[in-house]
């Protein structure tokens, strides 16, 4: 069932043709692009002030549209946890409110240039940062990703094309409202951040469709939508499947230490890309430390799934099938395997791995420097949480998500990963001999 | 029709079906590029070392097989400029040797680590540089090429599958005997390099839809080639399809440099992708300076294709088509079109340009912000000549090809290129909070 929602001053009126709209919506990004790629840091800042200041102003807009989303979803019989996350509040009207402000304020990647060097023929080269162009985000169910989405994109240079959930039309119409006041205000054109008017599923089609429109596409949401869209698009995707998370507990390990990340990196959060799936204890360690890890396991009712050896020092844990061990439960459930040193545990990690985020606990120098080059993985963490991959926790002051992928950004992606580096050459008149 | 073509000592013997010899092949690299991912630089130096001396030696056999690959394609009327550039001499042998020493000298880039530092939670985050894993490299005529990209994947620590031209198969395998010898010796794996023994078509059809076996892809050859490849591949492919490169004059430019980087964008070799095709002239300078730049192309013997201003002022242009704007000539014959200033000038490279390399030539530092700025291309140049964009004149030290797409590689693709960065966290037992 799709639902068209009608946008206030949108680039693009909706019409019924959905490849005709889609398109002239691509076109108008494009357009836009060449404007935002000029634009500078301050009008970039002074949009999403505004945009700020706007969805202030609209909160009770805002929270009616949402209103009437959470009863559509209701009489939908829509799963609680989505309700949960469709809802909006004062409370997270404030949150985004927030993160607008806290993204004007990051410092601007556009226009750096990076390692200008002179070359014996009297030409420099370096390299600038420059916004990847149109960017295409296909999310569900939380409205907060319409106003992060745009505006990562915007402080980037770039334009790009939202295309929410049906279950948030309204809110993310409402939100669109905003957005483009902002714009206006900033005298950024309307294509700069676009919302798609309709949630027809032949949009996204359309949308993963039109290099010559979209530069690149950031699907968010459901393991099943990312592995679809990455299959179908004819546009680069940046993603992540999923995350099945290891910590590698060696027996040079400070147990106590070792103790504490397990326990955190699988209990902090169940739901999240990088809590803790498969905990891999090295066997000489395993007899003394993990009957104990288990009971602190059972205080906080994690499941716990072994193998063979697993089960006989563990007798509560029940046992692991093959598929327990590339499995990403998002659930308090944990598997547990018992290895034979960090060979055994590297391999393990890359043959039921998902190449997100993964942890060895050592105090061993060598074995510290050898997890660190062959694993494979975005993230690769010594002795800390696997919660730790995050891109407030890295420090890149904001997150559009994580990738799993190897080309372009991996790991989690802020506004870096949203630009691109050209080489630009000086001369005084230089030609090659 | 397609050759196969025993090889000495490959990792996985040819057999009649294809697409299971193209899973043994994508199984040994996955694993090759599991030991390369530990292997020292020294290891990976003595191998490249290695290569160098079997090739020296081996060059009776080479040279012979070379013989058999250039006969067979005179017999199926080859075209003159393809068997040039499938002929080994020992200039061309002396040459890939150098080459594979070069590769040897230069820099490692595996292990880097960029930027690591300490966050507000106690833990260090920084991007350590890896090797992307598994390349597969599609190309055309040229051996030489199978040494650079053997040469150039080993360094970056990847396994790679080279799939060259039917034309140049016994070429190949003499060469891909003398690769063997080298990892032989260093103790690499023999699956680091695979040379396809068979040109089958159905093999590349393999290549590009194994993402479990390989990461990226590199096609090298003719636009329509590298068009399919992207087309139907399953994998990243990091290419550029052509070269469509303006040089723009101003009206603020120094002429007597316009006129040097003109020629030399033009007339230093006409078949390379960095070779400019299409001149923009500000209508503001055109009168007393193209016609004279159209006296000393006709020196060059290049044909001129010009707009309708500039057929005023340079009678022997003859009229350009709505194509001529788009086309890569590779040959001696240029497009000439009058421009209104700079905003112009960014329009028709934006409408028409290949996003390869474009320059500018003017003396205005507001100009030239505006152009490296504006101009969406992989190298931007202000008053030097477009030959400049290739790898050894940016100082890269080595070439695989230049990419024209926005992500990952952009521009000349050096080692660099060839590898990815992951997240590295070093803690000291820190849990999130």
């Amino acid at each position: 069932m799709s639902v068209s929602t009608p946008l206030s001053n949108p680039a693009v009126e909706l019409t019924a043709d959905i490849p005709a709209y889609m398109r002239a919506v691509g076109s108008a990004s494009r357009d836009a692009a060449h404007q935002l790629r000029r634009a500078d840091t301050g009008c970039k800042n002074r949009a999403l002030a505004a945009m700020a200041e706007h969805l202030n102003a609209a909160r009770e807009d805002v929270l009616k549209a949402n209103a009437c989303d959470m009863q559509r979803g209701r009489d939908n019989g829509l799963d609680p946890a989505l309700l949960d996350r469709l809802a909006l509040d004062d409370a997270r009207i404030d949150a985004m409110i927030e993160g607008l402000n806290q993204v004007a304020a990051l410092p601007d990647p556009v226009g750096e240039i990076d390692g200008l060097r002179a070359r014996p023929s009297g030409i420099q080269v370096g390299k600038m940062r420059v916004p990847l162009g149109v960017i295409g985000i296909i999310y569900e169910s939380r409205p907060n990703v319409t106003m992060e989405a745009a505006s990562l994109c915007l402080k980037s240079g770039n334009a790009c094309i939202l295309r929410g959930g049906s279950e948030a039309a309204s809110s993310n119409a409402a939100l669109s409202t905003c957005i483009q006041a902002g714009l206006a205000e900033a005298g950024l054109p309307a294509g700069s951040v676009q919302v798609i008017a309709t949630t027809d599923r032949a949009a996204v089609g359309e949308l993963i469709s039109m290099p010559e429109f979209v530069d690149v596409i950031i699907p968010r949401g459901g393991k099943s939508l990312i592995a679809r869209i990455s299959r179908e698009a004819r546009v680069p995707v940046i993603k992540h499947l999923d995350g099945v998370c290891h910590v590698y507990v060696d027996a040079t390990a400070d147990l106590d230490k070792a103790r504490a990340i397990a326990l955190n990196a699988k209990t902090h959060r169940y739901g999240t890309c990088n809590t803790m799936e498969t905990l891999l204890v090295d066997a000489k360690v395993a007899e003394t430390w993990l009957p104990e890890l288990a009971r602190a396991f059972a205080e906080h009712s994690v499941e716990l799934r072994g193998c063979e050896r697993t089960q006989a020092l563990v007798p509560e844990a029940v046992p692991a099938s093959e598929e327990d061990w590339g499995e990403e439960y998002l659930a308090p459930v944990l598997a547990i395997k018992i290895v034979d040193g960090i060979e055994d545990a590297i391999a393990h990690i890359e043959r039921y791995g998902s190449h997100h985020t993964d942890a060895i606990v050592t105090e061993s120098y060598t074995l510290a420097r050898q997890f660190m080059a062959e694993v494979d993985s975005s993230s690769v963490v010594v002795n800390a949480s696997t919660r730790f991959a995050d891109g407030f926790e890295y420090g890149l002051g904001a997150e559009i998500g994580i990738s799993t992928d190897k080309l372009h950004a991996r790991g989690p992606v802020g506004l870096e990963g949203l630009t691109t580096q050209k080489y630009v050459v000086l001369g005084d008149g230089q030609v090659r001999q």
